[in-house]
């Protein structure tokens, strides 16, 4: 049976994650039976949703056992047990934190390499980060040319992406970024028309000062704290679709807004949605962002850490929003 | 010129408004010009709108200067100078409070008496207040049978009419109002399948024990009291049609929700919605209503004062919530 490196966790996460919660350790990986494969990932996605997994809040998946921390790869096959997959096929799925893993063939899904693009664009662009943030563009907000769309989180993944499908569209777009660096960066490499930092004291004021006549749609990743100016600068019959509130997870307080009143007044709809509410979508959003990316029509910054025994390290910078755009470990 | 009796305002209210603000006076009533037509108004409806107008928030209506109250009112005309109306023809408008007045033409709309009822229905199940709970229902929740639809406010006129519609439908219908006198009357004589007292100390609690399997769908005429617990208690994709949020109307108060991730993680949709966005729908919606008060199939319960000297007191008992269902001031 062949050993491989994999990274572990070794306690139960206390209030804050910490590196000291991870070890790198060698594991034994058994041959693939029927029905499995071996693979070997190239590229695992570090994404905010793992620290949910790891504090055990998501409920029980039997592959969390006794430590594994288990990823979104894109990587290939090295042995099949299933004959769908064969050595050397690309292929993305779930595998743990390791160099070689041994993983159900059921979950692993073969992907079409793009032409000068490195294939963990599968893990954003072409993967739930796009999807989630076409169908948040094109099915929740139906957006419209010549109309004005706001994004909080403008410099994340789906923030990102979503901006660049809009300004496609023909819409004018406006980012919410933290800090002057991400605002610059959602300009100048990404083609918003504005960028507002989230930190202003009037935030309000200054989102007012780019959008003009109002906010006819908006895209929100956070919470409250951006979500409450944009309902007051919205147009009537505006549109929100409500992907996240990453602000208020750790969290059970009570949400707050001065403005809930414009929803009645202004005849706004906020609409939360999930990617898995849209699967008859996927195929026609996967194909629109993979003519995209063909043509460079569509990028987003990734910041890349090297080797996996620097997974734990690569995870908590990602959680401390150093870095942007998508966070990806390249083993 | 003939002489009339009217109330007038004498002062601009305070922080309350109160009987002392009013005044029963003669004033002349000219005769009607073109496009004039004189009307005696027979009911005039009390609503809390007027509120707004009478404190000078909703900006200038040249008609209510000099303290004139001018309110909703079905009557029959007088004398017209408009080839579209005749002495004698039952009409709907707007006019002063008072016995007799002179307006214009175009404000005013023939209506069609429905035999053995009221024509103050043309006030409520066949006004404002029917084609908003029409379009709420119909339009904006799109609700089914088999749904299940809470209503806050259900005592009130909108929430009345909503309720009745939404059980034609097959809907399980459960309101929230204010005591259990109220409570009961939604129930026995409005065909609710249960009410809740919003005054509950764990309102969520008890909604959840009448609601069952979640709730579908929701007409929120309130405010966050009662929008808050049903959140927490709505199925995936359920929908918020906002209709009002009274409680919150004489404040500019933060609103405050414990449960607004529900809209995120549920999927939910809350939808503010005003009845003239809606125009290419009346005349469905008033000929469905018509048919239905006709049959005896829809009804609402009319809390009638007599006397123009009384509009005041009438109107302030309105706003105090004493009576119930549709207030109306018979001259």
């Amino acid at each position: 049976m062949a050993t491989t490196p994999r990274i572990r966790m070794t306690r139960k996460p206390g209030a804050q994650l910490s590196a000291g919660d991870f070890a790198l350790e060698q594991c034994e990986v058994p041959s693939p039976g029927p029905g499995q494969v071996l693979v070997r990932p190239r590229y695992f996605s570090l994404d905010p949703y793992l620290v949910g997994m790891m504090r055990g809040w998501q409920g029980p998946d039997p592959r969390w056992g006794d430590g594994i921390v288990v990823g979104r790869f894109v990587g290939e096959v090295v042995e099949s047990g299933d004959p769908r997959f064969s050595p050397g096929d690309k292929i993305k799925g779930e595998s743990g934190w390791q160099a070689l893993d041994c993983v159900a063939a059921d979950g692993l899904e073969a992907i079409t390499p793009i032409p000068g693009v490195s294939d963990s664009v599968h893990l954003s662009i072409l993967g739930t980060s796009g999807l989630t943030a076409w169908v948040g563009i094109n099915r929740v907000l139906a957006l419209r040319a010549g109309e004005t769309l706001t994004i909080s989180s403008a410099a994340g993944m789906v923030g990102g992406i979503a901006g660049q499908l809009a300004k496609k569209i023909g819409a004018r777009v406006v980012g919410i970024a933290g800090g002057p660096d991400k605002c610059r960066g959602v300009v100048e490499e990404l083609g918003f028309d504005a960028c507002v930092d989230h930190r202003a004291a009037d935030l309000q004021g200054e989102l007012a000062a780019v959008t003009g006549s109002g906010i006819d749609a908006h895209f929100e990743n956070v919470g409250a704290r951006t979500l409450d100016p944009v309902l007051a600068l919205m147009r009537d019959a505006g549109r929100v679709a409500l992907c996240g509130l990453i602000a208020h997870y750790q969290d059970n307080d009570p949400i707050t807004f001065a403005h809930f009143r414009r929803v009645l007044m202004g005849a706004l709809t906020i609409r939360g949605f999930r990617l898995f509410d849209f699967t008859e979508d996927y195929a026609q959003a996967h194909a629109e962002l993979a003519a995209m990316v063909g043509i460079g029509e569509i990028t987003l910054r990734e910041t890349i850490t090297d080797g996996l025994e620097q997974a734990p390290r690569a995870f908590l910078d990602m959680l401390a929003g150093k870095g942007s755009g998508k966070h990806i470990l390249r083993v």
